[in-house]
């Protein structure tokens, strides 16, 4: 695999042009002392570790795998040593509560550092990742005994954390769960149950897991209102924090899998082992969604980050691997062929996956913004409105960059031709490993459906408005240079107001119209985002053309995807338009 | 893996019902012994025997894979053996010529037998698909001393064959190939370079092995006309074909790859080996071209068994797994939660399925069909027709079908949340292995090249006629039941009218605009192939719904898929619109 470069130029315009943030850090007293500075040094940093120590490891560890032998995981090689300088360097807790030792960095920072994180290595991002997670949730809900207990050890990378959901029977549908919860004399709980496809469930990286556990107490309601969250650590600390007995839990197996070798997928069976109930009883799932709405947008990011890898690695064969030749006028005669960039079909490959990278780059970084703004600020209606921003790009976040990115991931394979498909130019690798984030975490089915049926049906379709009114603001300045985008933009907009408003006129007749068309409808709102994000970055870039030359590639692009990828949306609202109609037609016996 | 069970009622109805194929076997003198009943005994008997003996082991044979050691590769243990049985069964030679052992069959009937060979375990069905290629090449262009030396022995699957066209710098650029091929006195030449890529170029099956290898002669014009195609035995045979002396050529490695394991690819070096002039010196590739052709249509029914099989996990999966509650009037409340297929996104995703794989085997019928019609026809008319239809059809075979197949694949692995990404499952293998059907035997690119550049453009859009005469055909006999149906198709074909006129406007101006838009032009004309295909079916079977009920689906299929899939073609039109304008805005520095 090539070397892997940080776009820091790309990073530093979303951050300093595009959405100037460092104008929302000014006004939030949490964030006084971050400057753009700060940020481009701590991009920096980030990159230079992610390229020199993380990323070089990545196909050997996709080759040696993880190993599980009666009841531990031995990881590659590289990762111990690669995850304590990982903590050494604070990356665990970049987001973090500074009272427990976070660097307490903006999430539009740490989404860049993400992106480089899973660029160089999915399977080793996830350790840090699900930790990450971890802190949130117990930082959001957890008594203050389990955080000045937890939370310091945590964020200093010294215990890893997991979130421990799924049970054999039960994936998607939580609320029918069995995993159990005893009360206990002393306060916590006695955990019983069989949990699947856990992240780091078991690992030699650190001296001790936590464990976030859903389980349900004896008096549980049915259904998803009766689950409880639990802190159940692989050993019980003393309360200087002293890693002390075994936990009455234990791996019993680990997942062999398409991809993401190298990160342990684990079967977890716990025994009644002691655990600690984290928020109110029966409130489990709204306090596991902290963690979740977190992890959501990091999946998002680990598309990005596979894609954007892949992206790299294709321009750089197609610069360099001679094959056939180009239009008259650009052949290299003295050599046996010309590059396969100048093949219409090569451009055409390449830049659809410039156009999904880049504009996931920049989707990523406006939520990033907006969970910021929703965290910092101090002003009620912004709050309030970058809440609603957050509740409704989410779900999009997580599922559209997951798939465009492993549309990207494929076209980068495909780029390469038959050595696409070894193992060992990485590739086929990235395919792979980005798999995963279209399923895990909530599939992007159900992201759709969140967001169809629970954000835009839920909110009676207000929850639509700033998004849109983001939109409108854009198209209300037009610039000359960009105007047959403009118009492309201002068509799409226009479908998408069509199709919600036929989707929310169904939904009292046709209890299946949600769930019938959910996915389509995120992409096509994908679509749009992508859309609005290109041509905003078109426009920040149109005056810096001078100074900056490099950016009229960001000008061309925007063209490309108004003219070759937006069109999408035209078969996507057609299919929205046909509402549970077609599938709903076959018997069960007629499949 | 679920149990693999043949689809033979489609594949009867296919035959008999829509496409009729007895009463062109009743004109064909030389398939004047072939009626239905037969069709259907040797469909009966390749299902039985790939449902038994293939579909069980390739689980197993994924996990073995094949090993390579000094010179040698081993397969997984139960290829042997069953390699034997199929032998011993004749399907090796199942369309082959009868002179030479052959069972001289049709390719429509042979076009399902590959389908099951492929559903049951792509890896091993490349050792018997090679060799069947290389025997069409070998008989349509060998000499008869090389026929009757070679052909008997790999028709009955004694000997296995290969083409050896690729190296490390020449992928799809055949014409700066180095191999070289000196003249001996023996009449001989002496075969020198290096091959990748090389499917089953070593393998313990078989006793021999025939490479197919493209080198240049002394005095070859450079490019792709100086190509000559040579027969280079792994064994020397005597005269009665008794396995002699080794050739000078050997096995250096085999590749590691993203799927396909079981199935050695291999780097085949050969120096000063012992080969034959196959055809006239320096008509190599259109010499190879007959047996990529036939490989061609072979590819694309890889990537439907792969589809095929998919679908048919993902359905069973959806039917068993509960999880989530439907519509309230279909609710089993005696259960914990209702199966998978209740949900409205799922039913999408399967008939998503559905819809792409009994159209990839209409379509695989379709183009069999036409073979056998251009192969056996009297009438030099209708065979000039057919000859035309394949020219056209066999790109959009090898790639729509590999496409959609691949799409289907993927879709079948999310269905599966989760366990679709488990290995023991087996969906993720099924995603794996279908994807290098869309890479190699000349990748989807370049079936689209070939398609809108050589057959569309290059007729000046004569090639298209057939087709769409065939499409006329239908829609001049509407069915009132399919009236929307119909009118969906005939604007869908409208518009590739409209966009084929707009791209032969522009060939002469522009010479990038080919390669441009040629995937996308391949694809829309896929959505209008399989339109017409469902149209047809939809048709066929309308009266015949009271004595066969379970054909409603096939109604209901093509409703679905009119109204969710065909729309695509309008994004798709778009794209081929914009020409090669926004392909071409970026400098190379600007990617």
């Amino acid at each position: 695999m090539a070397d892997y470069r940080v776009p820091r130029d790309d990073m530093q315009f979303l951050l300093q042009d595009v959405f100037q943030v460092e104008q929302d850090w000014a006004r939030f007293p949490a964030l006084e002392d971050v400057d753009m500075d700060m940020a481009t040094a701590i991009i920096d940093e980030a990159a230079k570790f992610t390229e020199t120590v993380i990323a070089p490891h990545a196909r050997a560890a996709d080759e040696e795998g993880v190993r599980f032998d009666n009841g531990s995981v031995t990881t590659p090689e590289k990762y111990k040593e690669n995850f304590q300088q990982l903590a050494a360097g604070g990356w665990v807790g970049v987001t973090a509560n500074p009272e427990f030792g976070g660097m307490g960095l903006p999430k539009v920072v740490s989404a860049q550092y993400e992106e480089m994180l899973c660029a160089a290595d999915i399977s080793f991002s996830l350790y840090p990742g699900l930790t990450a997670g971890a802190i949130i949730a117990i930082d959001a809900h957890g008594s203050d005994e389990l955080k000045s207990l937890y939370l310091p050890r945590m964020t200093a990378g010294e215990w890893t954390g997991t979130m421990c959901l799924t049970e054999p029977h039960a994936g998607t549908d939580l609320g029918i769960i069995r995993s159990k919860a005893e009360p206990q004399e002393d306060g916590s709980c006695a955990i019983t149950g069989t949990k699947i496809f856990i992240t780091g469930g078991e690992h030699d990286l650190t001296e001790n897991i936590v464990h976030l556990v859903l389980a349900k107490l004896p008096d549980a309601p049915a259904g998803s209102k009766g689950i409880s969250l639990f802190l159940v650590p692989k050993f019980l600390p003393d309360a200087q924090g002293n890693v002390g007995e075994r936990n009455s839990l234990e791996c019993g197996s680990i997942e062999h899998k398409m991809g993401i070798h190298a990160s342990a997928t684990c079967v977890m069976n716990f025994d009644g082992a002691k655990g600690w109930l984290v928020g109110e009883p029966h409130q489990g799932l709204p306090a596991m969604f902290t963690m979740m709405n977190y992890e959501r947008l990091g999946v998002g990011i680990q598309g990005l980050g596979a894609a954007a890898r892949s992206y790299q690695n294709a321009l750089e064969y197609a610069q360099d691997r001679l094959q056939g030749r180009g239009e008259k006028a650009t052949r290299e005669m003295d050599k046996e062929a010309d590059p396969l960039i100048v093949h219409g079909d090569i451009r055409r490959m390449l830049l659809t996956m410039k156009a999904f990278v880049e504009g996931g780059r920049a989707f990523s970084s406006y939520v990033g913004q907006q969970l910021d703004i929703a965290k910092y600020s101090d002003d009620a209606n912004e709050k309030k409105r970058a809440d609603a921003l957050v509740a409704l790009l989410t779900p999009i976040a997580k599922a559209f960059i997951t798939d465009t990115g492993y549309e990207t991931t494929v076209i980068g394979q495909q780029v390469f031709g038959g050595h696409g498909y070894v193992r060992e130019w990485g590739q086929e690798q990235l395919v792979r490993d980005c798999r995963i984030a279209q399923i895990y975490e909530g599939t992007n089915g159900i992201q759709a459906l969140d967001l169809l049926g629970r954000k835009v049906a839920g909110s009676r379709g207000e929850l639509l408005k700033p998004l849109l009114a983001d939109i409108q603001a854009l198209l209300a300045e037009p610039v000359p240079e960009l105007a047959t985008e403009y118009a492309q933009l201002e068509q799409a907009v226009a479908r998408v107001s069509e199709v919600t408003e036929q989707v929310l006129g169904q939904v009292m007749q046709d209890e299946n119209v949600i769930n019938s068309v959910a996915v389509e409808y995120l992409h096509l709102l994908g679509y749009v985002i992508y859309g609005y994000l290109w041509l905003r970055m078109a426009k920040t870039a149109q005056p810096l053309l001078a100074e900056r030359p490099y950016l009229s590639s960001k000008v061309k692009t925007a063209k490309f995807f108004m003219a070759r990828l937006l069109p999408r949306v035209e078969s996507l609202a057609a299919a929205v338009e046909d509402g549970s109609q077609s599938l709903y037609l076959h018997e069960l016996s007629e499949f």
